[in-house]
């Protein structure tokens, strides 16, 4: 397959960005809050992060946005996944209706929500809140052939891309929606770093223990069958699905304009996993929500390098759990524009009396 | 020491208030979502806890309230903290006026907060959002004897009933200031759980490693001073803080009156933990925010059988982690309200898939 490297936007490394002392002069700051130092834990690492992100000392959220791209996957037909593909349109029409877990936490957070048909097997009323761009009604069947054709993954790469330059704000939460979409992640994980499917794949939606077994053995057969796939984008059209590739394209955009990611489970993860082999500094704009109970995220998160914020057993996507962590995030900004110093409260700060 | 039990609250057994069948509704409701079964993972107990404490199918959350209870310690003459006492009245000021992290994370998240003078060294001015019910201007220095009396016990319980008699809504986040109290802290739960005071006490706001030692020194003087304090009641007023006692009086009248509990980190665990040694019944309406980096927290969390929701490694206090965990519970509430169901969104459920 060609490499269009061209196409993908650059992201520049942080510290080329910012001058030098940002991080020193953040630090500095969270020291002086009225507090033990260090007592705010990984919150204060966040708001480091937050500021170095957006290259200031009082990072603030604006219009944080909810995108969920939805895609169907042809393997599903082989009975990877506990529920039917006619779920993945259903869930569309849910997530617009304002029913499913993502709708109704974006709402609680004042998250604006966006669906994208990526390549769902099912044809959407335009509505407000949709976008239609679909490659192809879902992806081939990965034991035939690639998933995709690479001009399907540039377009899809594209798509994602242009998504995020609709969108407003400072902020993105990506999630996904996608019956089959856990084996799509798993095989990009285990192609990717080199680890035995066993390890990279799991229960998805709530396979039972046969299930599972039949589940490894169709991936054993779709990796077997696609040896040669090494190259990140190789690996993405080969095993992705086309709400997998938008994400990867979304991640790379919204890195190279700054924004904040805020990772949801495993599904996205592996688009961030293939975003960061293409251009690693985007991994200095994500966030990881969370630990997804998805046995293989873990292993996922590690190869990120990647400290989560929550560990709540979710394993649901949608991009739930990367908005149940959305209020830490505010709650980082806060702190750094909100809390008192030491010296502005009139508090005592312990130099003096350490060791007393 | 006399006991007077009859002055405590009785705290009802939820099985006993509520219908039986009660969790088994709850529980059906919430797999009739459209999710996966299980998929919203700590996030379901949370609204099946919340949904027996309030003895209905759809909790919900009102009035929401932050009591600060600050109290100082005779024993922080001793060396066992790296602030002055004087720390504790400045953070008091500091709450009122807005400051710190507790005050700016209530504001995010619109919990109203109200600060308790349990036993402070100071003389506060009147205001609003302050009550004072100063006991006495701290404790006594517990090498020379107990902490306080037992009449001073008995006031202070009642005080902290008192407190949540006067405040409106149905949760609570309990959260402390007092220099020297996580030295209290470890004290009660060195003595109600046997675990030698090592395993019990940390460093506190910050305790470099032979300021620790020395911590560590005077705790085992403390214990060795006081070999009969083995009851619950005597346990609190011989080791704790006027702080304490408050929020042990306020818990067990906020689970007498069936409110949400939010236990924030080792201190208010403290609380909690002779709370239940009194009341077992109180740990059904408690809902562990997090589980803090000071040392002995884990142990503790184990003595309460507790299951915290969110592990940041902070040791700030204050009600900071309960309150960073709050959107959780709300978030817990509209899953339950707000999701909609496999049948209301023509969703096709697993039932006839699974094993396909």
């Amino acid at each position: 397959m060609p490499h269009t490297p061209c196409l993908l936007p650059e992201v520049a490394d942080l510290a080329t960005l910012n001058d030098a002392a940002l991080p020193a002069r953040l630090q500095a700051l969270i020291d002086g809050k009225t507090k033990p130092l260090g007592s705010l834990g990984r919150l204060e690492l966040l708001a480091i992060q937050l500021g170095r992100i957006q290259g200031r000392e009082r990072p603030a959220l604006v219009a944080p946005q909810v995108v969920v791209f939805a895609g169907d996957h042809g393997l599903a037909a082989r009975g990877v996944s506990a529920y039917p593909s006619d779920v993945t349109w259903q869930m569309v029409e849910n997530f617009l209706a304002g029913g499913a877990a993502v709708s109704v936490l974006a709402r609680q957070h004042g998250l604006a929500l966006t669906v994208v048909d990526a390549g769902v097997r099912h044809d959407f009323a335009p509505r407000p809140g949709l976008q239609i761009r679909k490659i192809a009604p879902g992806t081939a069947d990965m034991l035939a052939g690639p998933a995709m054709s690479a001009a399907q993954c540039q377009a899809a790469l594209a798509a994602g891309a242009e998504v995020v330059r609709t969108l407003p704000g400072n902020a993105l939460i990506f999630g996904e929606m996608g019956i089959g979409n856990t084996s799509a992640a798993a095989l990009i994980l285990a192609r990717l770093s080199g680890q035995p499917i066993e390890r990279c794949a799991g229960r998805g939606t709530g396979l039972d223990d046969a299930a599972l077994q039949r589940k490894f053995e169709v991936l054993r057969g779709v990796l077997a069958r696609h040896p040669s796939a090494t190259e990140p984008l190789q690996v993405l059209a080969t095993f992705g699905g086309f709400e997998i590739v938008m994400m990867v394209g979304a991640v790379l955009q919204a890195a190279a304009e700054r924004r904040v990611i805020l990772v949801d489970g495993f599904i996205v993860s592996a688009a961030v996993l293939v975003a960061a082999r293409l251009r690693p500094a985007v991994l200095q704009r994500c966030v990881f929500a969370h630990q997804s109970d998805e046995s293989g995220h873990r292993l996922m998160l590690d190869q990120l390098g990647a400290q989560p914020l929550l560990q709540l057993g979710l394993r649901l996507g949608e991009g739930s759990g990367a908005a149940l962590a959305w209020p830490l995030l505010e709650s980082a900004c806060r702190i750094l524009a909100e809390m008192a110093s030491f010296e502005s409260a009139g508090v005592s700060n312990k130099a003096t009396h350490q060791g007393a």
